[in-house]
């Protein structure tokens, strides 16, 4: 009974690292899309979701079956609770992507991101995909140093954040309105998935040692 | 053991519906802040954020001891897990308070919003609010057509929202890029934190009928 309940959560926390990678994906296409101003991509990001949200049921229903006829208590309890939590960030980060994918969407056939701040976006995006692919080997690996250094990369994306902003709000911002309102929200949905990616590495860390990275850091 | 356990359980609730009630006060407070370009009250809200953490940190601990004690099946493991789900959403909409609370205090003196398009975030802050203080009724009552038509007025943001992008990208908007990226930042803080007030009533609906909300819709 118990070996099969540990067979099941192994299999939930394969499905989320599978979720992890299928994020991974709606990440780089939809930058893809927002870079070349390619509407074709960009609906497949946006249409693509659903495939998240499906993922995301099972491991849910796979879940709450497994509180509800095994009955796991503490390490095992928290192991299951958490698989939940992380798999809300998780199409959280897939409704990012889509938000991303509906700017570049818009603009089409222009392209959202004007060229001299390219660069700056282009990096909090690479930022954001390598932060989602190191959560998908912390998840299968139980990672805790993984999940640790993962923390640090989000003083990267703040980084890249302000430096954007202080390209759009500078004195000689060609650009207007627009395209600095679409940045400004850009740098909001990258930061947001870099955000979820953190927390999820962080339960990882919770489902391992049953404490928070804090008080892991601190140790 | 059941008695004392659905005590327990409306003891969750109840600790639910205040925190939507701390909610209620950061968004009102932070759009007081945000309107009149009082440091103090932004500062309020900031720092009061913790009372919110500490409020959900108390519900988790609970709803934990509740799953590993009791070991509830069926509807009453979907209460507790709902919970567990709903007190995210709950801190979460309380952190969105504080990047309102944020974007005023980086302005002071000045108010972040210009005059001519305050009636227009002002209306967004009131149906935030008015939507975070019905599911505080919705979570005591577990009212299922209240947690129903608390969907609609999602709609009514998102009218919000775009008449907002419908001035400030006017040709004649005269207040520069900041103010304009201000703005949509703020726009989606407070369509956010409805978007929360939304999936916390659905929690309710999914809690009292086992079934998500567009089900029950339909029937």
């Amino acid at each position: 009974m118990r070996e099969h309940f540990h067979e099941q959560l192994d299999s939930v926390f394969a499905d989320l690292a599978e979720i992890c990678h299928q994020v991974e994906k709606a990440v780089t296409l939809a930058t893809e899309a927002l870079m070349t101003g390619d509407a074709a991509i960009a609906e497949q990001v946006i249409s693509g979701d659903i495939e998240i949200d499906r993922a995301r049921e099972r491991v849910e229903e796979t879940a709450f079956s497994l509180l509800s006829l095994q009955q796991p208590v503490a390490g095992d309890l928290r192991t299951v609770v958490s698989a939940l939590r992380m798999v809300s960030e998780l199409e959280r980060m897939g409704d990012l992507s889509v938000h991303v994918a509906k700017i570049a969407r818009l603009r089409v056939p222009q392209v959202a991101v004007p060229v001299e701040i390219q660069p700056t976006i282009a990096r909090m995006a690479e930022v954001a995909e390598d932060m989602v692919r190191r959560v998908a080997q912390i998840i299968l690996g139980r990672d805790v140093e993984a999940a640790i250094s993962l923390g640090r990369d989000d003083e990267v994306m703040d980084q890249l954040r302000r430096k954007s902003f202080t390209q759009l709000l500078s004195e000689d911002w060609p650009h207007g309105v627009e395209a600095a309102v679409d940045i400004a929200l850009l740098g909001r949905y990258y930061e947001r998935i870099a955000d979820h990616a953190v927390s999820v590495a962080n339960r990882v860390v919770f489902v391992v040692t049953g404490h928070n990275p804090s008080a892991v850091r601190a140790e």
